[in-house]
């Protein structure tokens, strides 16, 4: 026995979360800080809600016995308060006000939406459990189920985000080989999607939750619908949720995040689980950190109680809009005289989607990434997003933020962009 | 194929953390809102830092463009600055001022020190493996342990926490056995331990890092050192944390929170790692969250900065060190008349521990419980504080916790407890 000869051994779940490729590629890109980026899906600094914020922690915290509850342990599952709010909202927006049996024990609060999707999947997935998803979709989500051995199926989508006859035949392939029982979840980002900025039709939502119920057969087969964008639209009217379509109650998992909407420094997320998985998820949620910062959801609480919220995503739409239309009418202006350079107009979110011609890998084998970001500008090659196994990876894509610039420097990204795929055309 | 025939099916994690008994027992306990709760390890609501975050608060988001920065998205890892001053003062008080090759960067922030546990299991531990702890240790750490498929292994204490030569002998077994390999961790709370109150001398904090070196055989061991109630010191002199004996400075994991010494609602806790763990932690880390929420964080950066934490502490002190001595003087008056019924007398944190006769279960199997439910307080039965195998689990011992209550209540939670026990006896 010797001390110099042991070896740090790491868990198989840190051996499988090892070496994201994007955190290399984004690391490359962020040594000069003169780059533009139009990569990282932060939110615009200058909505940001600081007065709305001052004034509510003012008071907040006025009162002293209140001041006192706060800053003291909350519970669990979060602040029984925010989570009636939560509720009502949704069966206000998504019920016409039927609340039927829902109740507010179903709303968990958590660190931001994300740690709540994690939890999701500690809580259905074994090593080797399957869940399908667009392709691409949103690939945090992905690199998840890879971290705790769980594996993600890509399914063909279309102007209406995944295409059922394509997920029909995922069903129908994975039946065949034996791995129907693998499947626990579809999931979706049905307003907005990140990355293609596509949103649902409540028709076509419809059908992912008959289509998971039907083939339910042996094992329920849940559909995760990660709502982090349903406030940031831009143009048209906003759409129901699928718990609106849930017909059964128990087959729709909604999650939802203030961080998109008001501010991920505040980091409050929350989704409204089937009765069933409720207590399975507080389990796990109480082996980690017993609730979230009480501080936090009491901000949020008082946010909404004081009728601040919606007047707030106003403004933050009214920005996000003004850059929509900056980064489009740039790839007018530059992007649409190159051949075979097509993007999407998306009606809401934080990214807009393009597509190259075939032959430009715009990923690390290609030349695209280096020479953009000697131009002056990077972006997230697309071909992450796209899940590890189903529908192939399209390299020749990419996903463009226009949520953290300027109006003015998204105009230049794209124009340093459009200069570079020149360049390697 | 029919939808009413499908199951839900959860993970193997969660078929782990089903049916934590002590929640049980505490829900029958809270039932009733008029008991004395001296279960709970909440904190004292008086002096919680009112006065403190509100000044802190106002004054950090005062600057537009300083409110904006803490309002958006963090790194995983958190705040540079509030790292550097946690790393600067565990370098003042445990190193001599001498930082080595310490680095910030070797500083996580969390979701409290409980998320960081967490992660520190993920990180170093398959199902199966095993972390050797004092017999009794902090239950939610064992519980977490179960959550993940790992095992809990208690060893035997003295005055002095973990016993050495104990220590010893469950390593000699282990590796008798085979399982030496699967040993990846003593985990030890070497300040006031949760739940016996006990603090480990530098002396031995020094051999139980030198023990875990020297059975580091193919398999690096760690001591993870949970530091949560190091600043909850009513007597006596502060002891250097275990990082002072750590001469390899890969061995000690050494955790903190703010959530004892300020206050739990703003969650946030951290923890210094060998420089190979940093990056396997922050990538769970960047799995589950993306980082800690920034407001807070930088909340706590603040109080730093603005010289507050320090008083804030004193004030903190002084409250429990009331609560601890009316403990201790209801124990003197009300259990010294009681033959066979003893307790140790903590210098710091928030616990007394009290063995009864043997004959006495003080868990759901034996009559005291309910019999002290009755008489209008209760407790947390020692036994689940034990870990699952090792040393012998001991169903005649409490935890009794002096935090939450004022000192009247506890003098009377006290005085139940002692005619419970004479009910029963």
């Amino acid at each position: 026995m010797s001390v110099l000869s042991s070896e740090l051994v790491l868990s198989q779940r840190s051996l499988w979360a090892e070496g994201q490729p994007i955190s290399d590629l984004m690391s490359r890109a962020l040594t000069n800080p003169d780059l533009i980026s139009l990569a990282a899906g932060f939110v615009d600094p200058t909505s940001l809600p600081v007065e709305v914020t001052r004034d509510v922690l003012h008071d907040l915290l006025a009162s002293d016995s209140e001041a006192r509850r706060i800053l003291q342990y909350g519970t669990t599952a979060g602040d029984p308060l925010l989570r009636e709010y939560l509720l009502e909202e949704l069966v206000e927006r998504d019920l016409d006000g039927q609340r039927g049996d829902l109740s507010a024990e179903q709303v968990v609060l958590t660190a931001g939406s994300n740690q709540l999707l994690h939890l999701i999947c500690e809580t259905l997935l074994n090593p080797g459990d399957i869940v399908l998803c667009a392709s691409p979709t949103y690939f945090v989500f992905t690199g998840m189920l890879t971290n705790i051995g769980a594996r993600s199926i890509g399914v063909a989508v279309d102007d209406d985000g995944i295409i059922p006859e394509s997920l029909e035949e995922h069903f129908e392939h994975l039946r065949r080989v034996g791995e129907l029982d693998r499947i626990a979840a579809i999931y979706v980002v049905p307003y907005f999607d990140n990355p293609r900025g596509v949103t649902m039709s409540l028709e076509r939502r419809a059908r992912v939750v008959e289509i998971a119920n039907r083939w339910s057969s042996r094992r329920k087969i849940h559909v995760i619908s990660d709502d982090a964008y349903r406030e940031l639209r831009y143009a048209g009217e906003d759409i129901p949720s699928m718990k609106a379509v849930d017909e059964t109650g128990d087959t729709v998992i909604v999650t939802g995040t203030f961080s998109k909407s008001y501010a991920p420094g505040v980091r409050v997320g929350w989704g409204v689980l089937p009765r069933g998985l409720v207590e399975p998820i507080c389990n796990q949620k109480g082996n980690v950190d017993f609730g979230s910062p009480h501080l936090n959801q009491h901000l949020m609480r008082r946010v909404l109680e004081m009728g601040v919220y919606r007047a707030h995503i106003e403004q933050v739409r009214a920005s996000y809009r003004r850059k929509l239309e900056a980064m489009l009418a740039a790839a007018d202006e530059f992007l649409s005289p190159l051949a075979g350079v097509d993007w999407r107009r998306p009606n809401g979110g934080l990214y807009v989607w393009a597509e190259l011609p075939e032959s430009i890998d715009t990923g690390p084998a290609g030349r695209l990434f280096d020479v953009a970001i000697q131009r002056g500008m990077f972006y997230v090659p697309g071909q992450y997003a796209f899940p590890a196994e189903g529908e192939p990876v399209r390299r020749n894509t990419m996903r463009l933020s226009f949520g953290v610039q300027t109006p003015d420097n998204i105009r230049e990204g794209i124009r340093l962009l459009a200069e570079a795929i020149r360049d390697v055309m």
